[in-house]
């Protein structure tokens, strides 16, 4: 028994924002049972993951050790913690717990790839707890950008290990609970052995704002403003649609929702009982005959995704909307690492409509969902744990944060994806490394991120591709090679079409080759991709990805 | 003679930032002489231009009328202003002007292109003018991030037209001559028709801050670092680098430059007198021997250029030298929207490293190159113009800046790239659209942005590419399809390789089809097409790219 341990081995979210996917083990080493905390998503860029639909982490190791994994807890709805419960479930195959307004979407996700809905567990708050083997994992509410955000709090035989969430300290959230210090104070009173907390905003010296202080700012703005009037957050933000949908009315405006996720989260919020006060919202049909001077729009589409309503109303009429001259258009939002692009092309797209565009330089229309270092700071006071494990963040987030938590006595340490840490003792310990890699859901099959896919398709990309095709007969050439370009400039340097000088080329090396190498496919496919490389640097300063195509006839 | 006219025709810079390219114009429609003021690129990504090296304005419409063009006139040294001398003089053979340290670079680039570099003619700033057709051009000493910056004063039968380049309003820049009210006093005192105005920082509210108030806080970073001190900026913001290496020279450092576009540009700097006294350096290979407290590196890769020193760095040794724990590393520049992803990755690099890095938040450490909004307005101020014209910019800051003016009471105009202005009366005039499109420079080859290249290597990236290859002889197949995947997964969702069922399906479709459609190579290739599409939705739940290669045997 004494060898016993208490681990914890984040699999996604430690080193980047997003993914969040966290195990926490008890037991013998390697005979731990298991529990895991969110489950979530990343989304793709063209940078690294062209065509690829989402991403998320690579479980192998947890897929191993399945019979031994004795709940998933999801802490909020948010995609990049709930996002892969229903792409994942079936390698799992433990129950999964939230309470009602994340399981009411981790339901859905569920149910969308064929599982049983009630595999997810709605369960109530703390002070409830769920067996969970050896572990008791409770619910804390806590707030965020999203309702009923919570913390875990897991009772562990080596103490309780308090797994925050993404979380910021808010005791006017308008929707959801507000934090309650009284409230965490007890859950630190008898001791808090480890807190596995947030890093995202570690950078930010100054707390955080409560959500109630967004309310006023937009009212004011919304009263001010000559014709329509349109708003874009994130769709689960439920008390920032609030607010805005609330300044709508109280302006004298009807108020509409587009976009499906807006019109989803807002469904869920009030079928759960996380909202019970939502105004009354028209139709995009019934929008329309609304004089525009009294109508407000809440839109999806913050982050600048060509598909969202954001996007279309800036190209032109959608759903039978169309912006015009002197409407507003509200960023309560702000704009994600590398999205940037996106959100500049639709309000440029707008101020080609006339339309005012109102965005985030001003601090004054959002406020973020994340504890900032003051807020972290008051958090480790209030609990006193005897070590901060940093999680959730980009190196330089948990690098900062162990930083912090360290210059003021208490244990740390920077793990990050793949790093199994021993927290029995009284200081974290990193024993073990595991592979922690990520998978592509593309379509409808899931692959490595290393596995070589998508290098090919930013190959092609960079370079273009050629594809060769010849015809063998006894190892004598059968007519001319054949090339086709995809992707590439179809007249070179010499003025002549690429691929005839390609083929041109190909033709002479061939008839030059050995027999030998003519007898062997890949002696051969070697020496025509060298040549469609050297001729293609030549006429058009490129080397492009090949593809050869050999026929062997008789 | 009554209907001569002024025109301004941006080709490059207006509806973007970046690729500044604006033609001017007198004498009779469509007979006009004709000077270009500035001719620069912008670079690509991998959302839109995956492949291409750059960017620059379709001059077609120029080159048209190569045999009107008088003159062009370079305001200074910055790519997205001088960039496409080299790569665009061949269609335009007039002769360039600009002052001394912005025709060096000039003439390496027109040089490096095979062209004489006596092309590019070096003159003095204003009072001197240039006599081009019907106009006179002076460059008037105007501050920005980079040395010898210059607004074109432009006198034409209209009237003179101030065309300010990029610049802002400072009076102490270090390097370079400083802004100085009373001498623009000058230049408007006899009025000024039209001013065509930088437009990039309309949206920042407050004053800009002089080059100036970056040094003293440097110095005390410098200082207080324990370990190496790394610096990045933009290596054409000479005045920067100088007050950089002061900060370390005067902490005691040894300074050394890292990164060929940094040494260039200080050399540049020092050859044509900008700079007289920048400290000494010293190379790669001696900074090796200095303690690293006593060390400063100056490197390029600011904006996360994969290839530049900075990013070097990160990853591991770069030119013998390595950043360890207790190391400094300042990025004294803004990042550029778009570039995000590649900066944070560095500092993330840099973290696991141990480095410190400290980024542009703080906003001590850098100030922007361009006139903010009261800048812009003090300009307006200064030189009374009759008119107006935002260049530089989005089109929401050239939109921003039109209603600046107009507001103050100046004639102005929003005109996007292709938008041709007569400037000649008291109000300017949208007269005609001209084409407008942009030239990607790929490897050896330029070809238009809309010609499909880039368009096919979007959709290899996205969706892969399927090669077919099948062999007919008298309008029958001989042997079976061949499939060849390229960036797409192996197995399907039925557990058998992608590549085989296609291969099935193919087979079976051609057996079935008619022979008519056999004997057609385009209504096969369309059938062959439809089902790869077809099988590859059902299997992978993606439809591909696909290249059908037919051989006809006999």
């Amino acid at each position: 028994m004494s060898n016993e341990r208490l681990i914890y081995l984040p699999l996604g979210g430690a080193g980047e924002i997003g993914m969040n996917t966290y195990v926490y083990g008890w037991g013998a080493p390697g005979k731990e049972r298991l529990i895991l905390a969110d489950l979530g998503v990343t989304f793709p860029d063209m940078d690294s993951s062209p065509g690829v639909d989402l991403i998320m982490a690579d479980i192998a190791w947890l897929a191993e050790r399945a019979d031994r994994i004795e709940g998933i807890f999801i802490t909020h709805a948010h995609e990049d913690h709930v996002g892969a419960v229903g792409h994942l479930f079936d390698q799992l195959n433990a129950p999964i717990y939230a309470r009602a307004f994340t399981g009411h979407h981790a339901r859905r996700k569920v149910e969308e790839k064929g599982h049983d809905p009630e595999s997810v567990n709605i369960v109530p708050a703390w002070p409830e707890q769920i067996e969970a083997g050896p572990f008791k994992v409770g619910f804390a509410p806590i707030s965020h950008s999203i309702p009923e955000s919570s913390a875990l709090i897991i009772d562990t035989p080596a103490g309780r290990v308090v797994h925050t969430g993404d979380f910021k300290l808010d005791e006017t959230p308008l929707v959801g609970e507000a934090f309650d210090e009284g409230f965490w104070r007890g859950i630190g009173k008898d001791g808090v052995h480890a807190l596995v907390c947030d890093s995202t905003n570690v950078m930010q010296p100054v707390a955080g704002r409560s959500e109630a202080t967004v309310g006023p700012e937009i009212v004011k703005l919304v009263e001010s403003a000559p014709g329509m009037f349109v708003a874009t957050t994130f769709a689960s933000n439920v008390a920032r649609v609030k607010t805005l949908a609330d300044a709508g009315v109280e302006a004298g405006r009807s108020v509409c929702l587009l976009g499906r996720a807006m019109r989803r989260m807002i469904e869920a919020a009030v079928l759960t009982g996380v909202v019970t006060d939502f105004p009354k919202t028209i139709s995009p049909e019934e929008a329309e005959d609304i004089p525009r001077q009294n109508l407000m729009l809440l839109v999806t589409g913050s982050q600048g995704e060509r598909r969202a309503a954001s996007a279309g109303l800036s190209r032109g009429k959608y759903l039978g909307l169309e912006l015009a001259e002197g409407d507003t258009f509200l960023f309560s939002s702000k704009t994600i690492p590398g999205n940037e692009k996106g959100v500049i092309r639709i309000v440029n797209a707008l101020s080609e409509k006339g339309v005012d565009v109102v965005d985030d330089s001003s601090n004054l229309y959002h406020v973020s969902g994340h504890a900032n270092r003051p807020d972290l700071e008051r958090m480790h006071d209030i609990l006193k744990p005897r070590m901060v494990i940093p999680m959730h963040g980009e190196h330089r987030h948990l690098r900062e944060h162990a930083k912090l938590a360290k210059a003021k006595g208490m244990g740390s340490v920077v793990a990050v994806n793949g790093s199994m840490v021993d927290l029995t003792g009284d200081a974290p310990d990193i024993v073990e490394y595991i592979e922690a890699g990520r998978i592509y859901l593309d379509g409808k099959v899931k692959y490595g991120a290393l596995d070589g896919i998508v290098r090919d398709r930013l190959r092609m990309a960079m370079n273009g591709h050629v594809i060769v095709s010849v015809a063998l007969e006894d190892d004598e050439m059968v007519g001319e090679p054949w090339v086709d370009l995809m992707g590439l400039p179809e007249i070179g340097t010499s003025g002549a079409a690429l691929s005839d000088v390609l083929e041109e080329d190909l033709s002479q090396m061939i008839g030059r080759a050995s027999r030998n190498t003519r007898s062997d496919d890949d002696d051969l496919e070697d020496d025509i991709r060298k040549t469609v490389r050297r001729t293609s640097d030549d006429e058009i300063g490129k080397k492009p990805e090949v593809t050869v195509v050999i026929s062997r006839l008789s």
